[in-house]
């Protein structure tokens, strides 16, 4: 089997583990390019980066069926896909490498991403929050969720209200969360957090259209625009 | 009972008969407080426009509701308003004009605004589906149908396959579309279909505001942005 045909088979495999409503899938195939572009030019093992491209979100069905708030879906998805690829005959080696990668994804996990193939993919997937692809994620998240479109209050009472254990952990109530509350806690800080020069400069600009629609959106509701 | 101790129980049987999502609720304020930014140095019945804005989605989720799909959220609202105006004691002749500004509120529905109540009422609620609250109130709509954030393709074929009586007819398969069809399809034209001076001056910009966030999408999923 060459890699390619690999390759394919776990876009499929990856495709039917993903509680997959369509954006899941479309999010998976965003950040797959993402890392290609951002790849572009660097010395990555591209098969690595492509296959925890595919992987990345499988942990997250488990993730969010859990009642416990226990399952990372970082841990898991890299225990799944170690099965995975092991049952596909890739090497020992490689399937370190994607494990580092899927391990060390999350914006709120404590695993740091060292090598330049989990580098790549950490900043595309928080790529794929910001810009415009970045805000209508944040509506669909608000309609999955009963979530409000717009709330004009202060973020230190929010966070207090809302908010248990920190800025960056569970959200109590989310029909009381915006994407303006989201915004302030963690999109608005994404940039700081990447990785490579590439995505940082593609996160500027997307941060600064998310903080502009944000802005429109008050005026429009207060009656301004 | 004075007239702001009426509006008081309207607004509160209004928000308790919607099905209310934030949103719904929300959605009323912002029409209401459209209403009366359009109606400013118009000669019109403040009372009738407040009225029927606060009411004017009261038969939505009988709409919702319904498996027939006969049920048109503009006459059966008009038949609820009616009902609850005459048990507040309001005079019949500012309930007729309540009910008229109902009945032809609906983009899609076959009667027309005539008074400016209802003129006004029309334009401020289309007003909420453009810019970036229309924006906002589309992607909710994604998330709340499992819908597409984005469609890459030809409309004549979509309308052929997954629209049933015309353009504007019934969507068969609510998780292939999307808000750049709908946009497409309606939005984009809404501008042109509103009644007041004032309302299409602001809906050409926040059309042009729900166009440009279109294309800035489309160029970040396909790797250009």
């Amino acid at each position: 089997m060459t890699f390619d045909d690999k390759l394919n088979k776990i876009r499929l495999i990856a495709g039917k583990m993903m509680s997959c409503s369509a954006h899941d899938c479309d999010h998976v195939d965003r950040v797959y390019n993402l890392c290609l572009m951002l790849a572009k030019g660097q010395k990555v093992d591209l098969q690595v980066l492509e296959i925890a491209a595919l992987l990345h979100d499988i942990g997250r069905e488990a993730e969010h069926n859990d009642k416990t708030g226990k399952i990372d879906h970082a841990k898991v998805g890299a225990q799944m896909a170690e099965k995975i690829l092991k049952d596909l005959g890739v090497d020992d080696e490689k399937i370190e490498c994607v494990k580092e990668c899927i391990l060390s994804h999350r914006f709120r996990g404590k695993i740091l991403p060292k090598s330049l193939e989990a580098k790549i993919l950490f900043d595309a997937d928080k790529l794929d929050t910001l810009g415009a692809i970045g805000i209508a994620r944040s509506y669909v998240w608000v309609g999955k969720n009963n979530a409000k479109i717009y709330t004009d209050r202060d973020l230190n009472s929010y966070v207090n209200e809302n908010i248990e254990g920190g800025v960056f952990g569970r959200i109590k109530d989310k029909t009381k969360h915006s994407p303006q509350i989201e915004f302030d806690l963690k999109f608005g800080k994404i940039k700081e957090k990447l990785f490579t020069k590439k995505a940082k400069k593609i996160a500027t600009q997307r941060t600064k259209f998310y903080s502009d629609f944000l802005k429109r959106l008050e005026k429009e509701i207060k009656g301004k625009l």
